[in-house]
């Protein structure tokens, strides 16, 4: 695996939370991480090239092109620390670059001095999820009674077949490295992009976080959108259930 | 490929062997290993993360995490040596990295100065086995004569196509190095996970080592399920032969 | 991956501009890539062997060999400037290649301190273009008004799916180092080769690079065959749509 | 890539032929170099495990393994000459292990400075070869005539699509390194192992390396069987040609 990194930014960062928002089931991590990098204007912290990436530019309405890439941003004094997100349009190719790339990107991290690791993902129930709750696991049993009372859910053995990508990366990762670590997953169908799961994950790591009176308004008209989509999917597996088959 | 060792003792080892118990046909290598580290109690030298397994975490019964790794445990004296074994959920995902693995780990290991490698599997034979044998190889004739004694057999160009996998990777290994290697493949359909080919690997291994009185009663409930669902596949074989085509 | 780089020339460059024409898509950047350094008795300045190009060796008309390779020609004193190509019969063989080959190039490029890297390709529309347009894309608005008045187009959000391969990777890699990039898309039906679009790529590549009176004379007889071939599938997609299956 | 090497000999080796003779077509090469090795007595020089190679090993009719592996024997002063043999079981798995593993093994050759590389392998087509020809090619006009004068035939752009793997790897390698380069292929139908083609194939070799006398008498008995299977083939294409489908 071969990287390029580029920095756009030498801010001083302290307290930091560590937060992975990449695409995924329903892409409800992505549209998490995204969210709060916008509402809270964070900065562009630095810009990763990789050969785990697809090798490809996408061009903007003007004709300029932007590369694959995936990007860490960061934003100052929430509630008390400072966050860094990595978002970005793919997770890593292949298997054995997910383990190389998360690594590689853990060790950017590493200098921060991350006192919490936090990724986020949907869990996909391959049904229609009308109030979807946000499945937790952590590694810290503090950690673990707190994100129950902040409306997080822990359930034996679940998600069945364990977690996978990146989300588990970090968290497998941070675990190695004696930091706490949590996996917050949104329930969905799986079917769509889930900006209503997302909107659940968002709160949850909110109150974890300790961050008020964040404004989600801003995600409703999406999530109605998303709302209406499955009453249609809803009320057709109630009629012809095969019809289904395609989003499974 | 990358990896990531983390040692959690640092015993004072000598007269050491080193057995491998990876999952395998009918999984037999690895549920005589498993059962011989709970019985005598082994303690965890290292835990080995690795871009060639899954990137994935496990989640338990109280919603923690337990990320996919290769371990090395340890027992001190017994019958006179010092054991590691080598367990967990995988092999390496690719044929190119069960070299590069096995390699890596070996290279930890010969800093205990191994004086015998053994590795333990399933030879599959695609119908049921009433009376499992163990089939061995060497590359020692004492040992060869030795393990004769010890119950197990030696076939001409037996496994036909060879030993794959971390059970060959480990021998080859310990014969470039000079050290004496053995491997052990219990008899299975290959059809189920086998304990019942698994005690008899017990059997001879504990032979072989000096190793005497084991108790494998704790195998054997597992052992009656294995026979009642072989009993069952036998009967369907003699009536509708074709239907086993799922199991090959 | 491994790479040879035998160089086979040492020039004094200057002023350099760095063009790539590897296969693609009707092999548009080949062709006019191929012409330019012929038409213009380009120099071999570099072969580069590399595991990710096929492990193969060509047999010529004499009974000798020459083995998969890519190639950097130069020409100096054109228009004011010195051009490196970047030609050959194979792009990388997988996408982890694509990004490290491209990068191990780039990275012999940047020695000569390149002012403008310029990637040239086709843009496959999957059915027969009667007069190709040349698409750009650029990370410079001084060469976007420049490249529109010497005859190219900039489409918005187009290509669709963004531009992949060793096309993509060179303006990438450009543009991390604030070097001015430009990649020119001659549209194509993606059928056949197709000389007719390579022209076009020719001609706005000439006038953008200040060359005057290039003669293209010798592409002509190449591009009335495929023009002859494009109607004869015009004609079958009128009468036969399905029949052009085949070729999508 | 990984590999280890293990030296079994250390001879003075001087005015040394390389001859590369691993598996292909109708195993020709492979025929042909282990017929030479077996018949002047060579010598292990040197094992090579790779992890481009399968991670196996073979048993023997005593029990005892053998791991996969490529091999390098010797022969000292054959007409003039010390000659080493590439040797083994299998190339290597991937296009860019070709590559990598090719270049590893002839990076060792170089140091006992070859004044020529010879690959040989076979020229599948695909139909009955009753006087299988020599076909060759090379990177040098005075070897052109030396092997016309032995026996072999030069054709112009065949094989068409080159020749791919260990026996275009090695002669690409020698010709970047200025050593004088030949690739023996025998024509074969590639259905079968072929001794015949690899006698022929002996032969043009022995004339070329100023070798008199070799004895091919222990290669009859395999190519009678050849002869008649290949006599069954035929009869078979005469009368029902589909069913020779299942060897193309």
């Amino acid at each position: 695996m071969e990287n390029v990194i580029t920095y756009e930014s030498n801010p001083d960062l302290s307290n930091v939370i560590f937060i992975e928002g990449l695409p995924g089931v329903g892409n409800v991590g992505k549209i998490a991480a995204d969210f709060l990098c916008y509402q809270y204007k964070a900065k562009r912290l630095a810009t990763i090239f990789s050969s785990e990436l697809p090798p490809q530019v996408f061009v903007d309405k003007e004709g300029y092109f932007n590369a694959v890439c995936t990007e860490l941003w960061y934003m100052k004094d929430i509630a008390g620390h400072d966050l860094i997100f990595l978002v970005g349009d793919f997770q890593a190719s292949t298997p054995q670059g997910q383990f190389e790339l998360c690594k590689y990107i853990f060790e950017k991290i590493l200098k921060y001095d991350p006192q919490l690791v936090i990724t986020l993902g949907g869990y996909g129930l391959g049904e229609v999820v009308k109030e979807p709750q946000v499945l937790a696991v952590t590694n810290n049993t503090i950690l673990k009674t707190q994100l129950e009372k902040d409306g997080a859910v822990f359930r034996p053995n679940e998600p069945q077949g364990g977690i996978v990508g990146a989300a588990a990366m970090f968290i497998m990762l941070a675990n190695e490295y004696d930091i706490d670590a949590i996996c917050l997953m949104g329930e969905t169908s799986g079917f769509l992009l889930d900006h209503k799961s997302a909107k659940c994950v968002v709160e949850v790591l909110c109150r974890t976080l300790g961050i008020e009176n964040v404004d989600t308004s801003d995600m409703d008209a999406s999530i109605q959108q998303v709302e209406q989509i499955n009453e249609e999917v809803q009320a057709l597996a109630e009629t012809n259930p095969e019809d289904l088959s395609y989003f499974r």
